[in-house]
């Protein structure tokens, strides 16, 4: 296959590092006319550079016309005698120079095209033809990552959008506060008091563009200086986070009912970041006897804290509901976060915390500066949409929906010969449980071999944010998302599945 | 006047310990029946706290009927045989539980209000109230801070926004790279290229939440440990917002075009954050000579770099357009950064910035694992808002509107007797200009004086970062901004600036 050094980049940027070697080699007759290019995928990983950076390099071959493509095949190498005469601007030039001249190119050979939205480089046509491509390879995600179209109410949301566009314009020009506008907020205290029997008063609450930049809005609030506990497993994203602020971190350690109180003493931080109503991905629900633990453990010295991170609480599908730390707390110093990027879409970014009372006020003097990160067009919709009760309309759609993917997954599995040997465990909470195989294969091999059968999968292992040891303990551990996988797949589903394990 | 030590809180919500307070006298007869409280303004002035601290009290009073409102006059004592017997929880209690009891004797008093969107807590529809009146008080904002209703594209928004809701599901529920979807950072690069004569690949696009958010993922970029120049005067936000990174930052003075270089040396920071195109407040266009002086600025050390901000160059109504310092930078150590929320609205918050190609691998590298902060319905919105060339009709439209107001403003003011003694400066630029005058009367007073008068102003003197010296220099001068004036209003807008200064 073809190789290139790619620690030998210098400054610029890889994608046009790669294209320059490959342009090179087409040019000086290296790489002779039709042949075929390897595939993104073999060639990104042969290099160790993502699939984004070949595809780049590709697209801007292709749009400078130095390879061609085959539908369903790949790319091949353009006759050196069909080799575009290009513009001295194409060569050794910035990209900003290359996405300017591929637009004139184009404009030039489609003088007809005037419109603007038509006025779109090749690479850009080629990124949006890309898109389409993968999503169609990819078939089943099981990351969770991605929701189904038909899981966002879109006509109702259209209609409360185009109401306030209509009825509300001065409200939606005024600048909101920080922690959005007073009726948003007092819609989040009223759903919380009716669904989750929490008292909260809206000046509590304080929404923002996501949960990950609420965290950075609490980092901010209780101090870089702050010593901050995470989960192990946990998301590696959110432990970037804290590092990108500075912020020391420690792992904290899990046992089977969640925080292991000794690994959190022993590590001797001073603010824990926990998901006690159901942890990702061990999916753990951490009952009382420990809740009380962690809040004895806040309780203990007054610079301690507790960021209660509830963001599937909504989506629970069994058991009895546990109370939250927050509705427990005699402190005030446990932090509630919630977010709608479960509940309702990723792409709407609105999240919100409720603020004890005790930190209100330092938040109010530190933070008010700040602008609210949320377009009040959004703020005033979700706030309609909870106050007029379609929030739990959609919410019971979605449980339904989700109850009976999940017992025809469950269900599938058992049936099946091979996969009812595996161990399905911690199905109670949101929506994904583990399930576990005997393997001599690797984990990320069992993962590769899945994304070719046309399913996205994570093993456990990838969650373990430290050494390799505890990476072996969870060997053969895959987290199964249904969220995103309609009931009538679950028999494909489950059939690729056991092709993939046993195949 | 009422007078309570607020110094005397507990940890509790300011707001809560005056509440308790006015409730003890009123409950002990110290306060007696029908006396009237002291205005909103007044007593959080006597006290030195914020108007909504003392709003937020009454607020509370009202809600639980100790005392009463009459309309255009102010609040009043209940008489204690009226005074409600108020349930046990609301006395010392959380603000969570007030807001419950609020909401549950509302519900009580009203039983056949059932739909979700009636049950606010008195609490809540006092704030709805409150915010009408405060829109009442201030008839004309000559702060910058409001956009006027009729000058966002609301049906054009509203019908892009329903094209995408209808015929865009898959990709609006599709997570977007932190970066933004492709189509608007296509979008925004041909814009620039366009109308701006600046060379940007789709790549080098950044959008975020505003432009305060996009401060912060630079900030993490570059390095809370470098050093940050700032402007002096300028925006006290933008130094609090280092500040709440814990970044060390260094205040750089101005001359007549613009950054003083000798001061910008002198103060040793390795990154200045500067808006050469307009300077706010002073309105300085920086000229190209100094241009080139802060490029070989940057030139000279290679861990300098300059955050070009950009804020409002769209809305230049006279003069030359000056290209931009990152259309003639060399150095690849120049972050531009724009946003919408001059051009279209504060409150759809979309701002964006333009990485070199030097810190694109960086940036990927370190900041990838964020979400994109900007919903994808207003990320697909905004992109066929500009793409269709709705953005550019959208701004001739503004340009033409201002460039009249702005007219009759000047000529208003050189035809009034007494306001033609002062001095206009830099109307240069976007939508403010300088006045200054020769007064005794200190700058504060003024501006308290034109509030009670309708008009909401902001000195000078106010955005001096430092000490006082430098305030004393500019006393006299204030802020004209009429982006949120109507042309019909000019000449009662220069009538009560006439009365605040000379009356």
């Amino acid at each position: 296959m073809l190789t290139y050094d790619v620690s030998k980049t210098q400054g610029e940027s890889l994608y046009l590092y790669i294209y320059d070697c490959i342009r090179r080699d087409i040019e000086s007759g290296k790489l002779t006319a039709d042949t075929p290019l390897p595939s993104k995928r073999s060639f990104a990983a042969n290099l160790g550079v993502s699939n984004i950076t070949v595809e780049n390099a590709y697209a801007q071959l292709m749009a400078e016309g130095f390879i061609y493509s085959k539908p369903r095949k790949g790319f091949y190498v353009t006759p050196l005698s069909e080799l575009p005469e290009s513009p001295s601007s194409l060569q050794n030039d910035s990209l900003a120079n290359r996405f300017k001249a591929a637009g004139a190119l184009r404009k030039k050979s489609n003088p007809e095209q005037k419109t603007r939205v038509d006025y779109l480089s090749p690479l850009a046509l080629f990124y949006q033809k890309n898109k389409r491509q993968d999503e169609n390879e990819i078939v089943y995600d099981l990351t969770g990552r991605s929701s189904l179209p038909d899981s966002f109410p879109f006509s109702i949301w259209a209609k409360l959008m185009r109401e306030n566009l209509s009825m509300k314009q001065a409200d939606l020009l005024m600048p909101s506060p920080v922690g959005g506008v007073y009726e948003i907020r007092a819609a989040i205290a009223n759903y919380l008091q009716d669904f989750r029997d929490m008292e909260v008063a809206p000046e509590q609450v304080i929404i923002g563009a996501g949960t990950e930049y609420l965290y950075g809005l609490i980092i901010q609030l209780l101090g870089m200086d702050k010593s901050y506990g995470l989960e192990n497993p946990g998301y590696a994203k959110i432990k970037k986070i804290y590092e990108s602020f500075n912020a020391a971190c420690s792992l904290v350690e899990m046992d089977n009912c969640g925080i292991d109180m000794d690994s959190l003493e022993a590590s001797g931080v001073q603010v824990l970041h926990t998901s006690p109503t159901h942890h990702f991905p061990l999916g753990i629900v951490t009952p009382m006897k420990r809740r009380h633990d962690l809040i004895n453990w806040v309780a203990a010295e007054n610079d301690r804290y507790i960021i209660e991170d509830d963001y599937d609480s909504e989506l629970r599908l069994s058991g009895k509901p546990v109370p939250s730390l927050r509705s427990i707390d005699s402190t005030g110093r446990v932090i509630y976060m919630n977010t709608f990027t479960k509940s309702l879409a990723s792409t709407i970014r609105i999240s919100y915390m409720i603020l004890p009372d005790g930190l209100l006020d330092r938040f109010n003097k530190k933070m008010s500066f700040y602008s609210c990160t949320v377009p009040s067009f959004e703020q005033y919709t979700l706030a309609d949409f909870l106050g007029r009760g379609y929030f739990e309309k959609h919410l019971n759609r979605m449980r339904t929906r989700y109850k009976k993917v999940k017992a025809a997954l469950l269900s599938e599995i058992k049936n099946n010969p091979q996969l009812s040997q595996g161990i399905i465990s911690n199905a109670d909470g949101g929506l994904h449980f583990l399930f576990h195989v005997e393997s001599v294969l690797d984990d990320e091999y069992i993962v590769r071999k899945a994304k070719k059968l046309g399913i996205l999968m994570a093993p456990l292992s990838r969650y373990y944010l430290d050494d390799e040891d505890k990476n072996k303990s969870s060997k053969g551990t895959f987290i199964i998302s249904y969220s995103s996988i309609k009931e009538e797949q679950v028999a494909e589903v489950v059939r690729l599945l056991e092709e993939t394990l046993f195949g």
